[in-house]
């Protein structure tokens, strides 16, 4: 079976998504809608790209948002990228019975609806990955 | 006029092309392209993703390549993104006449029959941002 994967977003720290939007409005971005993660503590907002992909500023509303300790640590910056597949749960099996080391083996509720899985830096040459699937609405069948 | 942005790809330090892709090949990437870079001190692995875009292993080879410096300095890890634009020539003046920082203001030639102009992490918020327009092959007409 040949899997295919398709970037979702790459996701970026900054302190306030006014001053981390600033630059892609210069250069052209027009539109940004936002959304808060409650339960990440963070605001997002989202620059859509062309192919179907974006970019998320992600502004901690909280010091313990895990944001706010990445800016701490790092200052602003690319916090992670995700990448959609599909059969998350298969997918992530896979990788964990190759020795890759995942922040949470059983995949989680994530923003837009989806099921996603983050894949540890150490295992990934220096990245937090995030794995993400779409969750089909079956109540709306 | 309404603009577009595509990501391009997303480049990652590696030390080795074949140790920085054991993630991604248990992943199930199936295929890595590589292309030696001379002028950059480079050699590339591009993973291609489904929706036109790709990650970029970026393995230096010469300790004066930038990512050999990036490597000493961070470590393995996201050096750059790179987004397709249109018009680079005007994309670039516009941003320098809003007082965004370029590392150079004229377009030079990049990979794969491009040109590309370097946005400096100082004006992005924290990111390396690669902006890329492919050359017409104007001897082709």
């Amino acid at each position: 079976m040949k899997l295919s994967f398709d970037l979702d977003h790459i996701g970026i720290a900054v302190s306030s998504l006014d001053t981390g939007s600033e630059f892609y409005k210069k250069l052209g971005f027009s539109e940004m809608k936002t959304e808060t993660v409650a339960s990440e503590s963070v605001k997002v907002g989202f620059l859509p790209m062309g192919n179907d992909c974006s970019i998320e500023l992600l502004e901690p509303t909280s010091s313990e948002s895990p944001i706010a300790k990445f800016l701490d640590k790092r200052g602003p910056g690319i916090h992670h990228i995700c990448l959609r597949v599909k059969n998350i749960e298969q997918v992530a099996k896979s990788l964990s019975s190759q020795g890759v080391r995942l922040i949470n083996e059983v995949p989680r509720p994530g923003a837009h609806n989806c099921k996603v899985v983050f894949v540890h830096p150490k295992s990934t040459g220096g990245i937090l990955l995030e794995l993400s699937e779409k969750v089909e609405d079956l109540d709306a069948k």
